[in-house]
C-alpha cells in the first residue's frame, strides 16, 4: 500500500538536513542513502537556516544537545517552517534532564512540527505524563502491550492534536497516530533495541520519506516505520540464520533498507488501522 | 571464574554514562549495549552532572577534548564522586599534547577514579614516566614484552597505589593491576590495533562490567579486557577463514562481545594472576 | 606502478592529523589504520598546532564546520605549513553556504596546499565557476562524462596551477591533476555514492598516501584514487554476490583497503595518463 511513497522517495531524491545527535549520525545519513534521499548534517549556526530552506525536510534529534547545537536547531527549524520544508522531531531521552525538557517546551513553543517520533517514555515525557525515562532507552513500565494499547491509542491521538503533528511511538507495537486515525504496526524485533541509533535512523528515515511526499505526512511516517520494522525481521532472520550478533544484525538492518521495495514491505508488513 | 560479573551486567542492565570522543562513540555505544547494559552519551555542561548522578558508572575518554566537553566533564565526574559511581578514566594521547597532559593533572588532583584504562605508553605518560607516545597509538619502544614483564607489573601495581585506581592496561599482555594484585591477560590479536576505537570499546565495556558490579571493580576491570581479548581471538579466527579484512573483523567482534557468556569466556581466556 | 606509494605507508606508517566532520570520522580513522598509517583525530584550538606540526600530513575536511573546529584548522594549517607537512584539503559542500565558500576563500587566501581533492560540483565550486551543488552530494549536472573529459581536464589542470595544489576529482572518470599532467581513473562503482563518506575516506587515504610519500604528492593522489575505486569494483563484486545492500557494500570496502597490496592494485586499475 505504501508503493508511491517508496518511489516518491527514489525519484525525487529529496534531500535531508539533520541536526542529529554525533552518536548516531554516520547510521542516519546511510540510511537517508539507503532509501534513495541525499543527507546533509550541516549544524553550524552560521549555515542551518540557509540549508534547512532549501531541503525538502529537516530532522531534528536532541540525543546530544549542546549551546551551538541549540541555537543552529532554532535557525534551521525558524526557515523550514517559514518556507514550509516538514519537520521531524525526536525527542530523544525526553525527561532524562532538565535541560532537554526545556530546549524542546521552547521548540513547541515557537515551532510546528510535522512529525514527533521516539518511544513510548519520550512522547510520553513530551506529553507531560508520568514517565520512566531510563537515560535513552524506553522504561519497561512505560511499554505499550495488547493490554494498555486500546488506551495508548488514545492518548497518542490526542497528543497528536494538542501538538498539531504527526505522533510516531516506536515499541513492541509501533503507533502512527493523527488526531483521527492510527496505523498500528507489529514488525520489528527486540535486538533492534540492542543496537544504538535504531530509534535515530528510524527518525531519518521518516524524515526523508517526509521529504519525499510532504502532502501525504501520516502515510509518509507510517511507511518509514513498517519499512525500518520489515527490516527489522529481515536482518533478525539472517543474523540467527548465521550464528551472528548485533554487529552483523546491524549491517543487515542497512542491507534491507537498501534493498527494500515496495513488493517487499507488503508481503512483510503486519499493519492494522485504528 | 567472572561468571558472575557478566551475569550481573546483563540482569541490572546498568546505565553507562560516557563523556567520550566523537570518533568511536558510536562503537562505545554499540558495545555497551551489546555486553547488556545501557548507554547515554549526554555531554552537555547544562545535563552532564544531573546525568552522571543515577548512572551505574561514567567512562571519561580524552580522545577529543575541547573546552566544552572537558567543562562537561569536571560536572559529571565531581557529580560521580559524589554519588559514589564509579568513573572510568580512558586517558587517550595522553602525552601527545600539553592540553592533555594539563587536564589529566588537573583532573588527578581533584577526582577519585576507580579504573584508569589505556594503552603502554599512555599509562607510561600518567605515570609521568618517560613514554614514546605517537599521536594516539602506542610507542613501539614502550611495549609490554615477556622480557620486562615483571618490572612493567611491579610499576603498575606502584601507579595503581599512586592513583588510588585500578591500573588497566592494554598490549601484548593486558594488565590489569591493584597495588596488591594483578591479572595478566594473552588474549586478543594484533589486529585489534588496526581497527579504531577498539581500546575506547575497552573502556566503555569496563565501565559496563563496573556499573553491574561496583563491589568488585577490579575483576570487573579484568573480566572486560578477558572479554574483549577472546572476542579479538574469535573476530580475527572468523575474519581469516572467510580472507576478509579490518571492516568485517570490526563486526565480527561486536558480534562477539554479544554473544558473549560464561562457557565462551572461560574456555577462551588465558589469565595469569601475579 | 604505485608499489612503492603503497608499501612507504605500510613501512613509515605516517602518523595521519584529521580535522574532519563527526559524521565520517570514525570511517576515515579506519581507513587510515587499514592502508597502514595512523590516525590522530585532534581538533581542540588548544592542541591542533603542536599534533600537526609533528604529523606526516594533514587532512582537512570542511563537512561539518562550527567556530571551533575553523579556529583549530586554522591553528592546524599554518603549523603544517610552516613544518612542511602536506595538507590535503576536502571542500565538502562548497558552494552548498556562504559559511563554507567564506571559509574557503580564507583558507586559500593564507595557506599552501598539497592536494585538494573533492567531487566535480565542489571543485568547480572551488573554481569559482558555475556549479550546481546540492547538499553534499554532486549535482548531475556537473558530471565528468566522455564528452566532456578533455574540457574538463584542461580545467582542472588550470585549477592545478591556479591554486599551487594537486587536484583530485571524484566522479565517474576521476582525474588526478596537476599543471602538466593528469590521472585519469575508471575504477569504482555508482553504489560508492550510495554509503556516506566514501568521499572524506577517500581525503583521508589520500592523506595517507602523501604522508608516507611527501616527495610524490601527484603519484601518491593518484594511488589513493585507483586504491580507492579498485577496492569499490572489489566490494561492488562481494555484495552483489551475496545478494546484499549498503551496509554489506561499505564492510567489504574497508576490507578490500586493508587487504590491498601492489598486485590488486595493477591487476585492477583501469588509469589512463593525459
Amino acid at each position: 500500500m505504501f508503493e508511491q511513497i517508496l518511489r516518491n522517495v527514489r525519484r525525487q531524491q529529496p534531500l535531508i538536513h539533520c541536526i542529529t545527535n554525533y552518536i548516531t549520525t554516520n547510521d542516519c545519513a546511510n540510511i537517508i542513502l539507503a532509501c534513495g534521499a541525499s543527507p546533509t548534517m550541516a549544524e553550524a549556526e552560521q549555515e542551518a537556516a540557509e540549508i534547512a530552506a532549501v531541503a525538502g525536510a529537516l530532522d531534528i534529534n536532541i540525543g546530544n544537545l549542546n549551546a551551538m547545537t541549540v541555537a543552529a536547531m532554532h535557525q534551521a527549524i525558524a526557515a523550514a517552517n517559514w518556507h514550509n520544508v516538514p519537520v521531524v522531531l525526536d525527542p530523544v531521552g525526553a525527561g532524562a534532564s532538565t535541560y532537554r525538557m526545556n530546549t524542546l517546551r521552547d521548540f513547541f513553543e515557537k515551532y510546528r512540527f510535522a512529525v514527533v517520533r521516539g518511544n513510548v517514555s519520550e512522547l510520553l515525557a513530551v506529553g507531560g505524563a508520568a514517565s520512566n525515562t531510563k537515560g535513552v532507552d524506553a522504561g519497561a513500565a512505560d511499554a505499550v502491550t495488547e493490554e494498555n494499547l486500546d488506551e495508548r491509542v488514545t492518548f497518542f491521538k490526542q497528543l497528536s492534536a494538542q501538538l498539531g503533528a504527526v505522533v510516531s511511538v516506536s515499541g513492541a507495537v509501533d503507533i502512527i497516530a493523527s488526531p483521527q486515525k492510527a496505523y498500528l504496526c507489529r514488525n520489528g524485533h527486540p535486538m533492534m533495541s540492542r543496537v544504538t541509533g535504531t530509534g535515530c535512523m528510524l527518525s531519518a528515515l521518516t524524515a526523508a520519506y517526509c521529504g519525499g511526499n510532504p502532502e501525504d505526512i501520516l502515510e509518509a511516517a507510517a511507511a518509514a516505520t513498517v519499512a525500518m520494522g520489515v527490516a527489522g525481521d529481515i536482518a533478525y532472520r539472517k543474523t540467527m540464520e548465521a550464528g551472528q550478533g548485533t554487529g552483523s544484525f546491524r549491517v543487515y538492518l542497512m542491507d534491507a533498507i537498501s534493498l527494500m521495495d515496495a513488493e517487499t514491505l507488503n508481503g512483510g508488513m503486519k499493519l492494522e488501522i485504528r
